[in-house]
């Protein structure tokens, strides 16, 4: 599509999106020209009705087109058990296990010097609050078992265990994913796993 | 996302893009609601944009925003040498070339009885009639070497032969890809190569 700035900058906003690369964005904009109008002008304006109706729940960060998110508005929700997340679409995968109903707190990110994010940067403040007013009991660290992820949970479990000494602070079990093979685990998650061992 | 109406719209928009399933659709509808407000109204302007603006040549078919595609209204290109591919976006591969020079026909698809594609549903007519107004002296087949690239190139090929006899018209020679293991060459390549080899 030689010199048609139109179909340039279409390629330009697919490629931002993540593991998008020019090539994959091109099929995509080719794939737009081919769509039919109605499905065309859907599509834009399901980015603009995205960007317009759906904002971060002032109490936790999760995502929502209401005033509060569907976990925070819930009277019937467990808010005395909360799962602090690192994004707001984590959380989507323990609404998928289906019998939690607890309530989230997005972080809104991992510590990471290297990066200049520091605690001011996360919702740290936010959350210190919320389990005063709202009473939570307990506190489940959901962050992604990497550096950063790490690093967040001992800065933070440190921090509770100072700071709300009345609070249960707890991290994720690591070991092997249900349904893995010895064979394909790395050293790591077998060691995490035999350290998280249970008595049968 | 659950219960979020303008994110699943959004995401129902990706789906419809080829080869991006349901879970690639959640991880772009969410790399937009994280995107800043410009970029997402740029994105939604492009596709509006792309739509508006781009429509095929009415005289060959390839991608336009203007009256006619650059090689139709380039008097600088050799007009008697026609390219003819199956979709607009065939014709890029040529140009990257770099040194053609030619211009194209689109056929707007490949005869497919089982899909229902019969030949008054390629743009046959027209490069028929291209070849005696613009004097078209050779036209190469560009096409998939797929059952229906094939078929098509015969029907093609014989309906030429049989209207235009002063017309060369040629295919796309087929044999190993440059750069290729004869290790990993397929059998029916290997025997196109043999086909179409060449004395030194």
């Amino acid at each position: 599509m030689a010199n048609l700035p139109s179909f340039e900058s279409l390629v330009d906003s697919f490629a931002k999106l993540p593991g998008i690369g020019r090539k994959s964005a091109e099929r995509m904009a080719s794939a737009v020209l081919e769509m039919d109008e109605v499905d065309a002008k859907a599509f834009s304006e399901a980015i603009q009705n995205a960007k317009n109706n759906i904002h971060p729940c002032p109490n936790c960060g999760l995502f929502t087109e209401n005033d509060l998110c569907f976990a925070c508005s819930d009277p019937n929700r467990n808010h005395k058990l909360c799962i602090v997340v690192a994004k707001a679409k984590d959380a989507d995968s323990f609404e998928r296990i289906g019998t939690l109903n607890c309530v989230y707190h997005v972080l809104g990110g991992l510590l990471s010097p290297s990066k200049g994010i520091d605690p001011e940067n996360l919702t740290i403040d936010a959350l210190m609050k919320r389990i005063d007013e709202e009473g939570i009991e307990e506190v489940v660290l959901a962050l992604n078992p990497t550096i950063e992820g790490e690093t967040t949970a001992l800065f933070l479990g440190h921090l509770l265990n100072e700071n709300k000494p009345n609070v249960k602070t707890t991290r994720l079990g690591y070991g092997l994913p249900m349904g893995a093979s010895l064979d394909y685990a790395d050293a790591l998650t077998l060691s995490k796993a035999l350290e998280g061992r249970k008595s049968l």
